[in-house]
């Protein structure tokens, strides 16, 4: 009997698919590059550089210029390794500091050119649920534990099992933000540690309650910050590398006693991170107080793990995005016979559009199906104007699995299945370009208008033409006449077309 | 053995009760006024005026000033007889024209100089809930009901049993807008009856087959256009007076023969119902075909009824508005020992105020109680901007037992219930003003800030002082010295307070 891992079959089988993750964080950047074996991911590369992209970032939420500059020269080099993968095998993710740069649309728009890989914005809490699958598939312990990342602009926190998370969350505290906020005098002293320590348990009261009483039977750090504090500790002789709250405070009186940070030498700690590191011991300390944490083990799985764990899930057909969906199904009380119907009707009509394929590739069919299943989320609501509230579930909920632009898309999707297309209220895509956007809302506010009964009964067999912005239905002969109600709908969306410039002809 | 019943008892019981209740109607205003005998209520008094306000409404929803003029001189009247009334025992709801007119506030405006008592306006879902109210207790069978009322701008459709209802509608179909839509060129012909019954068709065709699904034994309309239809009916020798299809096709017909609404003469119409009757004939046979209905009975009960009902279990404390809040509370799933916490605390707070009685009334004091239990309803789309989302969710949802009006102000209170204080985005309001407003937005606040920590330790007892736009909180001796987290969130309050032109001070 032959199983997956037979060595016989290795010999007939492809080549493993190698995937590459690039996280683009606060901090650093970073390339990871796996071979797929089976279910598990063999890692043959990992590519780091550290930008301190979050200084960047101005009190208007602008990034620089010369900051972009150091952003694209990285992603000049990290292209050519990526040199020949097929799209389906990268995944570009960028969190804290481009999630709040006003201008990060230009920054994507010029990466665009260089790397010809979409670039996500993730949401923080997405953010955690990555990091969270990462360490899951590299720490087999089914405890349960919390977990928690310092980053440069963000700190991420959750609580899970296995594969599992409880809880999930993203807190504004950074390495490099608190930084620039408490110590930007460079002065290593009692008060900047405090305001410092302060203002992060500020941010972690509304939580730390909720997370305590959950609770955990492990602590597990990620991120440079953690691993820093790791490495001096281990020089300093505790060669366990286990972080406790005496020892870090043991730490800060050393620092202080060195008063200002060019004058800081400490073993173990790297030239490149000294700049950032009282304010992640002061950071770290915090978390420590507000949690009551007893101690904090260092795991190297970060962020691009969970990236490369979360592909791979995708390819395996066991989708995150399917939980989210049928979560938010429930919680919304989803009509989801009359959204199946909806989706088929959507897909069909999409499916016969002579579209290039960069216009109409599967991620975006994807989409289309995802906005389909969810687009009346909004009337648990209230039913008037409830495609605005779909809209806006969809743009503001933790949605794992989905990542800011697209979570904004499945909202314009929603926005605009119904009633007058006012396209100039669309709101902007990073990603997405509208002439992929447009057929995506047609379709799917005429798989409504076809399914406005919620009837059982089968469709008609429905052709679609398509000359630019004129779409032509054809409908089987004698079918519009017998369905006065749907002629009479269908006539009111040409209406709602021809008032957006497009136009809708119905024949037979 | 006394009982209630007991005749001694009334010997020594005060008078009984008197409520009253004011529909604003797009075609006509109701006073009805009822004494609260026991749990009965016997009514005492009708009046009604046919003003037409809907067809003051323009294409841009601005009421004309003479319908403005019509409304306050019939508002005038109707104030005369109300004299003497306790603001507890008189409710006043306007419906659709007024939900639509843009300029509602400068009617309601004018209307509070000439009648002391607020003008709640209410969502159509809850003008559902509140006819079937009156139709639950004015006819007493336990049958599964369908109950239907076609107002001057709105239709509601409600299914329920007894007392509870399983699902409300409410839609843009009305006798008076139907007639200027579809029979504005006076013309009774086979065309504009036709045009009037495919509208009304289209907008119901979204809950046909929910409603039809979910079944009913009877049908009961209310409101004067099927009170109309019936003594038609009634005239032409149908004496049960039960409206069939048949019998609305044949009266169809029989108005076609006239060819002009003016030509029009049927015995049993009354002048002033003869302009929007062919409106309403098309409108009620539209319904008939799109729910698949046999035949409907008239009911006396409607919109004032449910007020004067809705008033009378309020003042039991049986409320309606409680079963709302439980509701969302599940929905949303709430922390609720959180939510008591912050209303505790937040009454507290505002108990102290030395308000004037006019800007702290029991009303005020009941929303606030309610903005507390439900102020963290957003939590459950995402943590970031979670003021935002429940707002959104408060300003929009269908909420049985609060007005137009209340929803506002608890979107207000929860909008502004953390972060910045950016008072230029506070929605308007008809009813409440703003030196009512903000003691609630501040009492709110505090009680959020001081229960920051979701602790379950007693809170502290503060005293606050207040001298305009300036509060003074005043803690146990020593009390904050040992509580350095909630000082510092006090402190960054203050830095909110001072932003927006208030002033905070702390003191011990």
């Amino acid at each position: 009997m032959l199983n997956d891992n037979h060595p016989i079959q290795a010999f007939n089988a492809p080549p493993p698919r190698h995937i590459a993750a690039l996280d683009l964080g606060s901090n650093s950047f970073h390339l990871v590059i796996a071979r797929v074996i089976g279910q598990r991911l063999q890692i043959i590369g990992r590519y780091k550089q550290r930008l301190q992209l979050a200084s960047g970032l101005d009190s208007q939420h602008n990034l620089s210029q010369a900051a972009i500059e150091r952003g694209l020269a990285c992603l000049t080099m990290f292209a050519e390794r990526l040199h020949g993968f097929a799209p389906e095998n990268v995944r570009i993710a960028a969190t804290y500091t481009l999630r709040q740069a006003r201008n990060a649309d230009i920054f994507i728009g010029r990466a665009e050119a260089i790397i010809p890989y979409p670039i996500e914005i993730i949401a923080g809490t997405e953010e955690a649920r990555l990091i969270y699958l990462g360490v899951a598939h590299t720490e087999p312990e089914h405890d349960k534990r919390l977990v928690i990342d310092v980053g440069g602009g963000s700190t991420e926190l959750v609580i899970g099992s296995g594969f599992e998370t409880d809880i999930v969350a993203s807190k504004h505290i950074g390495c490099v933000s608190y930084h620039q906020t408490f110590f930007s005098d460079g002065k290593l002293n009692h008060a900047n540690f405090a305001a410092a320590q302060l203002a992060a348990r500020q941010k972690l009261e509304t939580i730390a309650n909720q997370y305590k009483q959950l609770g955990w039977q492990k602590v597990l750090g990620t991120s440079g910050t953690i691993k820093a504090i790791r490495a001096v500790l281990i020089a300093q002789g505790h060669h366990d590398g286990v972080i406790t709250q005496p020892r870090l405070q043991q730490l800060i009186t050393t620092m202080i006693s060195y008063k200002h940070q060019q004058q800081l030498v400490l073993a173990g700690l790297t030239p490149e991170r000294q700049p950032v590191f009282a304010a992640g011991v002061a950071i770290v300390s915090a978390i420590f107080s507000a949690l009551d944490i007893t101690a904090i083990h260092f795991s190297n799985a970060a962020l691009r793990e969970g990236l490369l764990y979360d592909m791979e899930q995708r390819f395996r057909h066991c989708d995150i995005r399917s939980q989210t969906a049928t979560a938010m199904a429930q919680q919304y009380n989803i009509d989801m016979l009359q959204a199946q119907r909806v989706k088929n009707t959507a897909l069909a009509l999409y499916a016969q559009l002579p579209l290039p394929a960069t216009d109409k590739g599967p991620n975006l069919t994807t989409l289309l199906a995802w906005g389909a299943l969810l687009h009346e989320v909004g009337l648990s609501i209230s039913y008037p104007g409830f495609h605005r509230h779909s809209a806006y579930i969809l743009r503001y909920s933790a949605m794992p699995g989905f990542s800011v632009d697209q979570q904004t898309l499945l909202a314009t999707l929603a926005r605009f299945q119904r009633k007058r297309l006012k396209l100039d209220e669309m709101p902007p895509l990073t990603i997405y370009k509208r002439k992929q956007v447009y057929p995506l809302i047609r379709a799917l506010r005429l798989a409504v208008t076809l399914n406005g009964q919620r009837s059982t009964a089968p469709q008609p067999a429905i052709s679609v033409s398509v000359n630019n912005e004129h779409w032509q239905l054809v409908f089987p002969a004698n079918w519009l006449a017998t369905n006065t109600l749907l002629a009479a709908d269908l006539a009111t969306e040409q209406q709602y077309w021809h008032k957006a410039g497009w136009k809708l002809t119905i024949a037979e």
